[in-house]
């Protein structure tokens, strides 16, 4: 199977990582930096990159986009005419309502869109944070669509599955946008506004523990990719936000009240929850 | 020197394998749990282990308590006529201000009282789970108040760095507070917020990341401990969870407004608060 990776940055070049890992060979690699491709030629983990991809894709039976969201549909523009017949697109983004529906507009019509979200992710970007690691045991999410071949979403999953990724589960796009508010939107907007409610000139660091440091790692953030992701899908983060403080609402009124047993009744709750996760 | 710890539980336990490691022998245990001396005198960790730690504290040049914060001043006054004259007793309490001026009003006057919170600690309890480890690199944090004497206040830090913590500083106990309601209270409440306003039956197991694992990872908690922390620092940490909230609010109204360049302006931020930590 011939494979092309667009875009070799920190999860298109976890991609190409571990697919060489588990023996595909003629995989190669499209990105807009140079340097980009001569290190994943380096290091053998790309038969061949270019910058521009028109050669590759016509024998590509796989292309693999981790590019911005915004990107994908000019990509599908300028490549229309390039893509062999029959061949499978997949990709790696965040969220799948509207996105999905953008770029259906614009398909042709012997080109299969098998939409996918690889949940993992490094807060840095590009090839230089890329590792195979993060995908092993990962979850894995595929949204199908009507027009999705059954044995196209098999060959994704079945991929999936080989570079390392323990469950890979199909949902509706609605559903992915609703459950992906909760489980990495919020979280990430609860980063930010953590690192970003501290006081000016208090040296915050000779006073964390492990809970700080794991609270605001994800505070480190790509700026361009998440200001997108956060607003492609508004309305279902605004309700994980509006409930997130609800909840925060509770716990600070049983604070205020001197309220011991509601307040531990809080915490066997998300004990609970947390260990069966 | 001869040092006892009182409770060897997650913390404890990690304090006396801590100390074996960098060669204090003359440790000894006191634990109301019989199976954890055991444990203790199995692991080589201590001399010796009772239930009751009379004879122990008779020679005890240091005694260093790791039990529930509410239990110390207990502690101080069943034992007030057993301690060694001119010893020093420190303690890993997370809160310091109001605990200090309970344990001073009973506290022996020829007992110098070191307070200490070192800050590392897991989200299970006993010593089953305790670690040298999580003390590497570590804050620790000392609280002097008037009546300590500077040799005993360089007894703790000189211990402290000894095994393993990197940063040991003198904040007063109201700083302290402060500091400790932002950056460990806020964030535990945070995560327990965040799994609690989860909906029911929803399999989230199966669409997270490493942010929401990360992120929830602390709600695992200790109820017992944590509801006496939070009511033991109230005015601090609501002031904290409401300054957080201000800036969720922020990003909240970003959002809505579909304001794009307020977002990266708030990740901007947030990545280089981050990464200067």
């Amino acid at each position: 199977m011939n494979i092309v990776i667009v875009g070799l940055g920190v999860i298109g070049g976890s991609f190409a990582m571990a697919l060489n890992k588990v023996g595909y060979k003629d995989v190669y690699g499209v990105d807009v930096d140079e340097k980009t491709l001569k290190k994943a030629e380096t290091l053998g983990i790309i038969k061949a990159g270019c910058t521009s991809g028109e050669k590759f894709f016509e024998k590509a039976d796989l292309i693999i986009l981790s590019i911005y969201p915004k990107l994908v549909a000019r990509f599908i523009e300028k490549n229309r005419d390039n893509f062999k017949k029959g061949s499978i697109i997949t990709d790696a983004t965040g969220i799948k309502g509207m996105f999905i529906k953008d770029i259906m507009n614009i398909l042709p019509e012997e080109i299969d869109f098998v939409f996918g979200h690889p949940m993992a992710g490094r807060e840095k970007k590009g090839i230089d944070f890329a590792t195979d690691k993060v995908f092993q045991n990962a979850n894995y999410i595929i949204t199908p669509i009507e027009r999705n071949k059954e044995k196209n979403i098999k060959v994704v999953e079945n991929l999936a599955r080989e570079i390392g990724f323990k469950i890979v589960r199909r949902i509706t796009p609605e559903f992915h946008d609703e459950m992906i508010g909760f489980t990495s939107q919020l979280p990430h907007a609860m980063a930010v506004a953590l690192i970003n409610s501290d006081e000016e000139n208090r040296d915050t660091g000779s006073f964390i523990g492990d809970s700080y440091r794991d609270l605001t790692r994800i505070a480190n953030i790509n700026e361009e990719l998440w200001s997108e992701l956060f607003l492609g899908n508004k309305n279902n983060l605004l309700k994980a936000i509006n409930n997130f403080e609800l909840e925060l609402d509770l716990i600070k009124k049983a604070i205020y009240d001197d309220d011991k047993e509601k307040l531990m009744e809080f915490f066997r709750k998300s004990t609970i929850r947390r260990e069966k996760l």
